[in-house]
């Protein structure tokens, strides 16, 4: 096959340098960030887990949960039809058609795309402020995946409550910010938050992104898992970080 | 003033190290302990606070506050009869009678022990777990301190918002297994969680605790803080448990 008939002008194709995974991206659309590659590890799937992907976008985060465990499956949902059509290349490209299944349509409609109760995982990365929060980007993609217009916190509560399996669980992140009212909307979804973890660029900075794992109609209880930092203070990608990405260990400075 | 004479039956005077600043304790009672300090720290009480302390036990959290910022007042409220007449010695033993007052009363009935609307900042290190969550302790002392037989985070968060002022600050540290309830409770009492550090002990371990700063009538919008991490992974205190605990630096050891 000619990868290169896959894509459409202006798109290119991204090699995610692991588990000989690739990736179509459009630069004028949103393009994904270290922020899903965090998440990917964060949710830690396990082998055979039915997943569903809300909001897949470049459906960066179903391959990158296959690379790392690559006898799951995946439903991913995606609002925008350019955006849905282009993840599905990606899977085409990828030889993952038996694997992942990219869906057009609205999470708010989850009840008539996908089935009840029978997912092991949900994972979100969703829109990051309030709709109008910011100023609206003129280009609707990039309007999309960074704001609220398509769906809210609750609306992705909503669908991972009616996707679930009970004990089923949803991986989502946000900006820490907005821990207090994601824990108050999460629990009013019977999804109880039982994983935590927050990134700091460093050490000695506040968090940036809270990572929450949320288990349909657990009992409470939560584990706040040690910090991720992303970088040394001299700017240096951590070493969690190295093993996130697959990059080869540093060599050491030898002390002699 | 012969010290001696404030203390009774097996009671004993401990020097903080810290501002010359002494507590009476009695070992069959409960004894301060480091997340007292830690959270004397994380309050950050600022130039003439009005401060109220919740459950003061030993009278802890007012002498270590009133150490790092000497301007500020406190009305410290404990239940237990014999805890409160013990603090209230421990307060005369540093001659701060014009400073620390000390209430033996039940949090529960706050409206008649304490002004409305009158405090820049109230302190509470809650009782630890749920009633009946784990055995009782034989000593009535421990018990109360421990469990939340005396009263619930909902009673901390309902004392609180009678006694502060629109704006006013309520910090308290908690289990971090039980963060996702403390939100829900005090935003229930219009108590906004704006600030949360962890406590790890290594770097590479769970959180313990998690303290938080809620701002009565606050909008959304928490501020994670950098880790706490208390110990080194060989065991020595962080550098920063040195600085909260004002011990000297430790000696560098030379590269050379």
């Amino acid at each position: 096959m000619n990868d290169h008939s896959l894509l459409l002008p202006g798109e290119r194709i991204d090699d995610l340098q692991f588990a000989n995974l690739r990736v179509i991206q459009s630069p004028d659309a949103f393009c994904f960030g270290m922020d899903a590659v965090l998440l990917a590890d964060f949710a830690r799937a396990r082998p055979g887990n039915r997943c569903c992907d809300l909001g897949t976008g470049t459906g960066i985060l179903p391959l990158l949960i296959y690379g790392r465990e690559p006898s799951v499956t995946f439903d991913a949902v995606e609002i925008q039809l350019e955006a849905a059509e282009r993840a599905q290349r990606s899977v085409r490209l990828n030889d993952l058609e038996g694997r992942i299944a990219v869906h057009s349509g609205d999470i708010r409609q989850i009840r008539a795309l996908l089935p009840h109760a029978a997912y092991d995982l949900v994972v979100c990365n969703p829109p990051y402020s309030p709709e109008n929060a910011s100023l609206p980007s003129p280009k609707d993609g990039i309007r999309h995946a960074r704001q609220e217009g398509a769906c809210t916190l609750s609306d992705v509560a909503a669908a991972a409550k009616w996707l679930l399996k009970h004990h089923g669980r949803l991986c989502l992140m946000l900006p820490s910010q907005r821990l207090p009212e994601a824990f108050d909307t999460l629990r009013q979804h019977r999804l109880e938050p039982k994983r935590l973890r927050f990134s700091h660029a460093r050490a000695d900075r506040p968090a940036k992104l809270a990572f929450i794992e949320a288990v349909l109609y657990a009992r409470p209880g939560l584990s706040v898992e040690p910090p991720l930092i992303t970088h040394e203070i001299d700017g240096r990608e951590s070493p969690e970080l190295r093993r996130i990405y697959h990059m080869p260990e540093e060599p050491r400075v030898s002390m002699e």
